[in-house]
């Protein structure tokens, strides 16, 4: 057995001490895997006055200069979060020549090319596993297990938070507001909501996803972002009744003719869709590839030990490359120049409701709106409400681009018997 | 970008075909994601007279000396299937210095040792993730992606066939010998169907699975199988009554008090498993780790262009070694001697039906000798049946290891109001 590779943490929260739990739990594996045991010399905290009962017997530093320059450390494990030290501290450990292995979605879905050019510069490994779905592997095999296909979507439930409410509000018929309040007292939710309820957390994971996937760079600001904070209950109603569960997706497709297209948004997502039965804080990862036709990788989106289980994964990785003495040996390849489709040009479905006089004609007049903007439909149902002398009427379209949907929704507001328009949901057909 | 790097092909079958098909297809992101092409450059055939348009302008013989001794080949594919001469020559082409990726489940149960062993000596790679699970990857997220993990279960639904039948079976109400039927008339069953009926093709896969998943050698001879052929329409309605569904599993467990366990058969699985909604002729791997907790590969099992997918990931794995001049970077760790656990043994719930004499007092003296043996009844259910003055018992077990189960079978055969004991079948409930 080689002696021992010697890593550094930054950051001691959550993920942190998963690192250190499963790396005493598991040193004998581990070691066996690489072939040389892993040594944790140096910890970076922000306070050395605090307490850490999971830190005795370990050297702890609030100096990054500690483990920049301590030639002995040749693997950084970062998991404080945030942009800022973070993004830098990384770059300075790839240029003091160490690996890095990172679990920052927010530092590789807004820095990615600077770490990855870094890395190519510097010949270290970048590895970012636990930056998307907590412990499932799914960079890796993007980066390694697919390489064969022309990836040409990827579908996710990647933020557990707002899987979790939209499965209790599935199951049990909960509002909105109630079931978020019962996440935050469960600790799914954050105090302030907004990063995972208004879909922006999905879409960081969203473009790190599509760059892996489409061998492009897909910004942050590319990625069109819609959150589940207007589902209701009766929309998860009717969806039920037609045979959907209402789900929040990152959603990535690449076509040759109109360009790469990522979102977030909620969407009415076939029973049948293996996507569909991914329920609560679990997050699920959806590809389709030319020659696999289609995959999906399902796990533990968060939480202290499964993030910990993807983290010590690359460093086991960068770990067998230091003992073979190679690295870089999977680049990211997210190389290729490649239109945007814009959001008005995605082709969908279309969920609908409006509430409605509840005349005769109604149904008749709103159709043709529908059909004068090209939105052909599909059903179409009208269903009386408490509310006196008014109807809902729900609406599925064929696909339609998003441009006429807008355009449809725009015509139906000026109609006098449409008194609200109630919801637009996308509704996933798309399963070959 | 580097020089071509040359791989040969031994068999131009279903699989072969979707290399040649996949290389063609995405030969760009293929040489983008190396470094170099790869270039197919000898095809090894068995009758050189059949005429293949897939081979067009591609040196195809009959030779495998003209493969082993020319120089230039670096990559021998080997996609022929059965044992012999395919492990001969996949050894020889290691011995000649090349590397070999293979789809032959068969080789690496029955054989993988001996691979492994050559692989190491030779300093070459020999990589086999087509060889469970079809196009799904599952061979290296066990060896690379979960290896900070202590796993401790592994269970599969990894034969097509079988899943097509038992989904036809729920969805339709079929008996067994028209599901067959069926099956062998859409091609999904071949003629004689008993190695995927009979859970031999499983078995071979739960072999490679539990070797790699608890870094052991797992020999076929290790796996205790059950088929599904006595599954009956029957069964699987008072499954679905139940809240579960019948699937043929293949099971692996590590307990560090009970030893390695690895069995193939039908399952009554919870309808919440992440497996229950996996149908038709669909694959997917569980496996839970001791960091990641619970974790899902799902996919196609079988077919061209899936397996091919799985090959030609291998394949540009070995190239990647080549332009970086490194190998057996990821080594085999099926490295422990870890002893067995006998099937007596083992431990699960039991789901038994019973047909009997239609008398007062029958479900009392059964369940008196399923607690004589030990066997603690969760639940027991008594109907009438359509024969005269006869009624079936359905119980459900609490868990219970085998040997006490088969105790009580025998003791409830002695009993003259049982006039036959006609399932028993294993209840999966262990999610955590």
């Amino acid at each position: 057995m080689e002696k021992p590779i010697k890593f550094a943490l930054l950051g001691s929260g959550t993920v942190g001490t998963g690192v250190i739990k499963v790396l005493k739990e598991n040193a004998h594996e581990i070691a066996a895997r690489i072939g040389a045991p892993l040594e944790l010399a140096k910890v970076l905290v922000r306070d050395m006055e605090k307490k850490r009962p999971q830190l005795a017997n370990i050297c702890v530093t609030d100096k990054i200069e500690e483990i920049l320059e301590d030639p002995e450390i040749s693997i950084v494990i970062e998991v404080m979060g945030g942009l800022h030290p973070a993004r830098e501290y990384m770059l300075r450990a790839m240029e003091a020549g160490k690996s890095v292995v990172t679990a920052n979605k927010d530092v590789v879905a807004q820095f990615g090319k600077d770490m990855f050019d870094m890395a190519e510069k510097q010949d270290v490994d970048f590895l970012f596993e636990a930056s998307v779905g907590g412990g499932i592997p799914i960079i890796t095999p993007l980066k390694q297990c697919l390489t064969a296909n022309k990836i040409t979507e990827v579908m996710g439930i990647v933020n557990g938070t707002t899987n979790y409410m939209l499965t209790k509000m599935t199951e049990c018929g909960m509002e909105y507001d109630a079931v978020l309040k019962e996440a935050q007292e469960k600790g799914y939710a954050e105090a302030d909501p907004s990063a995972d309820v208004d879909g922006l957390d999905a879409a960081r994971k969203a473009a790190i996803l599509a760059s892996l996937a489409f061998n492009t760079r897909i910004q942050l600001s590319d990625v069109s972002v819609e959150g589940i904070s207007k589902i209701t209950p009766m929309d998860i109603e009717y969806a039920k009744e037609l045979g959907y569960v209402v789900k929040l997706l990152a959603v990535g497709k690449d076509s040759p003719e109109k360009g790469v297209d990522v979102r977030v948004h909620p969407v009415f997502l076939p029973m049948d869709h293996p996507l569909a039965s991914v329920h609560g804080v679990f997050n699920a990862i959806f590809v389709r590839g030319n020659a696999i036709g289609e995959a999906m990788f399902y796990g533990p989106g968060a939480g202290s030990l499964p993030t910990a289980s993807a983290v010590m994964a690359d460093v086991i990785d960068v770990a067998r490359d230091i003992v073979n003495k190679t690295f870089g040996r999977i680049r990211c390849t997210c190389y290729e120049e490649k239109k945007l489709c814009p959001l008005e040009d995605t082709k969908s479905s279309y969920y609908v409701r409006l509430l409605v006089d509840d005349k005769s004609g109604v149904l008749g007049t709103i159709a043709t709106v529908f059909g004068n903007e090209g939105v052909s439909l599909k059903s179409v149902v009208q269903t009386k409400q408490s509310v006196v002398e008014h109807a809902e009427i729900v609406a599925i379209t064929h696909e339609v681009e998003h441009r006429k949907i807008l355009c449809a929704l725009e015509g139906l507001e000026k109609l006098p018997v449409v008194d609200e328009i109630r919801s637009m949901i996308r509704v996933e057909n798309s399963r070959g």
